[in-house]
């Protein structure tokens, strides 16, 4: 049970989303902006920068949400996605991607743990500055939305369909188009 | 030095949002609301909310920043938010300030380190639900510019003189107006 009474039944950020509309306004578009918005990463690769984060902070309705993201806008699908959540090191996926997962975990545990080791070895598979840039600021923003839907103990689904129909949803239209209400629905 | 170029030769997050305007948009607006908002915390609250998780978080950048944010606009000052930072429970702030900052120091830690004893103890206190939630987003937040900043190991001066300034400046004009670059200045 949330730890505040919202004004909808909807699980997760959406249910915080809609409590606080003026608050939410830059929340999402800041998601669009950095998972969706022009970008030499790919929408599937920065999902799954916010899917590895968020399952590293424990935080099941955001991992299961950008998991399914992620495996909707990646050609392997969740199975890439759980072999990278279980271990980025052996998942096929590019040098420089894992590269990058190795910063955004580091960033996860703090700012101050990203060294330049880290970077230089990102650069060399890579990376470009505004890739590492944007790297950071998802990991980072994770750590943002996982303590908000936690920390008000919002209520997280079990029914992976849930969430693979919330990923179609957003595949379609994006983080900018409100969510249905399913308590306001016939 | 910053581990990516920037275009400018600002200080912590100053030289992010210059670097990536598209970022920086929704980041503004969120600290706007969230610090500056119509709000029944009184701004100084909320900014001494943000410097006490950056503290916790060791982001020099903006814990000094927000320490001076906070100093500028409540009565006790500087002396007061030294006293906070260094021990919540004997500095003399009201039991609901104490409450939320507890709530504040779980959130840096875990979404999952809230507890339904920490937010009925600040409800006793006094605290609404609306303040609950803000508490909460501000403390998450502030675990994403921490890590964004240190991240991407901006610089941070040691003059408090300059963040003194500084905070002068968003007292006044607030988080929307743009901060001038010093390296165009005359």
């Amino acid at each position: 049970m949330p730890h505040i009474v919202l004004n909808s039944a909807e699980p997760g950020i959406r249910g915080l989303l809609r409590y606080r509309p003026e608050t939410a306004r830059p929340l999402i578009e800041l998601t669009e902006v950095l998972l969706r918005g022009p970008n030499t990463l790919t929408r599937g690769e920065r999902e799954l920068i916010a899917a590895y984060v968020s399952a590293l902070n424990d935080c099941r309705y955001c991992s299961s949400s950008h998991s399914a993201c992620a495996a909707a806008q990646l050609p392997g699908g969740m199975a890439l996605v759980e072999q990278v959540r279980a271990d980025p090191a052996t998942a096929p996926i590019s040098a420089k991607l894992k590269a990058l997962l190795t910063i955004a975990s580091a960033v996860g545990h703090s700012g101050r743990a990203v060294t330049a080791k880290h970077v230089a070895r990102a650069r060399a598979a890579g990376a470009t500055d505004t890739e590492i840039h944007d790297t950071v600021l998802i990991a980072a923003a994770f750590c943002m939305f996982n303590r908000y839907v936690d920390g008000l103990a919002t209520i997280a689904p079990d029914d992976p369909a849930l969430y693979a129909a919330g990923a179609q949803r957003l595949v379609v239209h994006g983080y900018l188009t409100p969510t249905p209400d399913p308590s306001h629905e016939a």
